[in-house]
């Protein structure tokens, strides 16, 4: 049998382009004992995959050059050797970017298809729902009536970021990058207040405006301008978490750090970087919080669905272009 | 009665000079029932006073002026009215830059001459020892083994942070501003290795060389270039307790923050501010473990004394110019 994957053909420098990637047919062996064939369904785009085009990055394995990309993906089990899992299982696995693969049982885990459609395994119950989870609640430790600030609200972790900051009861005020995401965030997901960073230009004016109490917890997605401005604003012993930095991934030369960095010091500021995967003890936790807020409709989200393994480079690259509301996926 | 103080006359913009404090003869009043009268033997002069010299700080109060300025002290009881002090008696206080002054019994503790003299109190003993005690302890967290690196490190602050480091098993390494501050912290503090970040030049190579095994734990008082070279060396997971930024204290114009603020999100990096008056409990700890390293000879310190109070404001800018070694007093 014949599938097809994507694979990474050189490292970027800047916004990768079709010439990075090369889409080609491999064979694919049959599953062994113990082993599965899953037909994938949806596989994931994710800024934090920037990070791994490049070497020299000492925290993430760059990927390899010539073999198929990896990350989420979710699919359908369509031959089993393996006692956990039957033909039309719907399962879980990190075997992104390829149509279809084979594997141990070992390296899939089930999901529930009742509770949500399959690709939000990708998005609200997958990676980016947990990395909003353990950043704001284990990271940034709001407390009822603070003020929780997000940028990239609109995108598939900021997005969850201020639902569940607004169950916790704070107040939130997430930053955009067009009016169709604000409306969205304003009149959809709950957000106590959202602006448009592109055609606001003034972002100190926009924070001062929405977070009149100052700021307790920043949890930052993007770094740059919007990491200073809130720097500024934030009140005593409050609590950033660095979650990414999108705006400096596709970078070819070196921005400057927050000018205003002193204020950490009196201030009693913490900035604090994560990464979901240190953060495995807390998925019982959060796959049971996920699915009661959902089931009780408490969260909403968007996906912005591209359809075919082809355009995955596309979907990719347009996360940095934000264009993107709520978890980018790719339907296979 | 006559006493003499120093009054700030007007708001600095960068170093202070002469012409920005002013030495006056007072009439001091009596004490009143539960009031002490103190003449001050030392007083203090401390990096973090430049804070208070401008308005508009949200978390110092700005000093009044025309008015005494304030600060530590220590000296000798020479009248009192309060049951708890006899004439003689030696305390501690807030009433730096004057050379007597009345106040409440509650307002002044007593300190005890026996464990280390008086100056003591304003340094290793003092304010600076247990900013060192809690910054390193609370904030750093290092662990045996792990490697400590401290900037400023031959100052009140920094040759202490290094001392605790050391008796908790770590390598400490620390950056100074001259030959004969680094020569004393290698043959006399018991750091690891030092180096003379002005001589040296690269400071990416120094740390390089003095941490092969990277940073676990950074102590920054300076801000600035140190804090982007340590930022690049941090091991994952690593702490940076950021105390003071002495470099950007009489900035006049802004500054940029670290360019390489993105490696905290992969390298799960903690950057806490803190001040140390939030720590008052742990004051008793702090006591408690600093007279029984000080009794077991394990901590080791050195002062630089200026003599008169009319030198206060030359001691205080001289913190600015590395002036000192160790704790920076005035005797009066």
């Amino acid at each position: 049998m014949q599938t097809r994957e994507i694979r990474l053909e050189r490292y970027p420098d800047g916004l990768p382009t079709s010439d990075h990637f090369n889409l080609v047919s491999v064979d694919l062996p049959e599953p062994q004992d113990g082993e599965v064939l899953v037909r994938n369904r949806f596989m994931s785009v994710d800024p934090y995959m920037r990070g791994r085009m490049r070497e020299g990055n000492p925290y993430f394995s760059p990927f390899a050059l010539g073999v198929a990309l990896d990350g989420g993906c979710v699919g359908e089990v369509i031959a089993s050797n393996h006692p956990d899992f039957e033909v039309g299982d719907a399962v879980t696995g990190f075997y992104g970017w390829r149509e279809h693969f084979v594997t141990s049982g070992s390296e899939v885990t089930h999901v529930d298809p009742d509770l949500a459609p399959l690709s939000t395994y990708l998005g609200t119950l997958g990676m980016p729902g947990m990395t909003a989870y353990v950043g704001l609640l284990d990271i940034g430790r709001p407390e009822p009536g603070q003020t929780v600030f997000v940028s990239a609200a609109s995108g598939a972790v900021g997005s969850i970021v201020g639902q569940i900051a607004r169950i916790k009861g704070c107040r939130v005020v997430g930053s955009a990058g067009s009016d169709e995401k604000v409306a969205w965030l304003c009149d959809e997901a709950g957000f106590d207040a959202a602006f448009n960073y592109k055609s606001a230009g003034d972002l100190a004016a926009e924070l001062d405006r929405h977070c009149p109490d100052g700021i307790d917890v920043y949890f930052d997605n993007v770094g740059g301008a919007h990491l200073e401005a809130a720097i500024d604003r934030m009140n005593f012993h409050g609590r950033i978490a660095l979650c990414g930095m999108i705006a400096q991934y596709n970078a070819t030369k070196t921005s400057s750090g927050p000018a205003n960095l002193m204020l950490a010091v009196g201030m009693r500021l913490t900035l604090q970087g994560f990464i979901v995967s240190d953060y495995e003890h807390r998925r019982e936790a959060f796959r049971a919080d996920m699915a009661a807020w959902i089931g009780a409709g408490q969260i909403k989200w968007r996906e912005t669905v591209i359809q075919g393994l082809e355009n995955a480079p596309v979907a990719f690259t347009g996360l940095f272009r934000g264009d993107n509301i709520g978890k980018m996926v790719v339907e296979l």
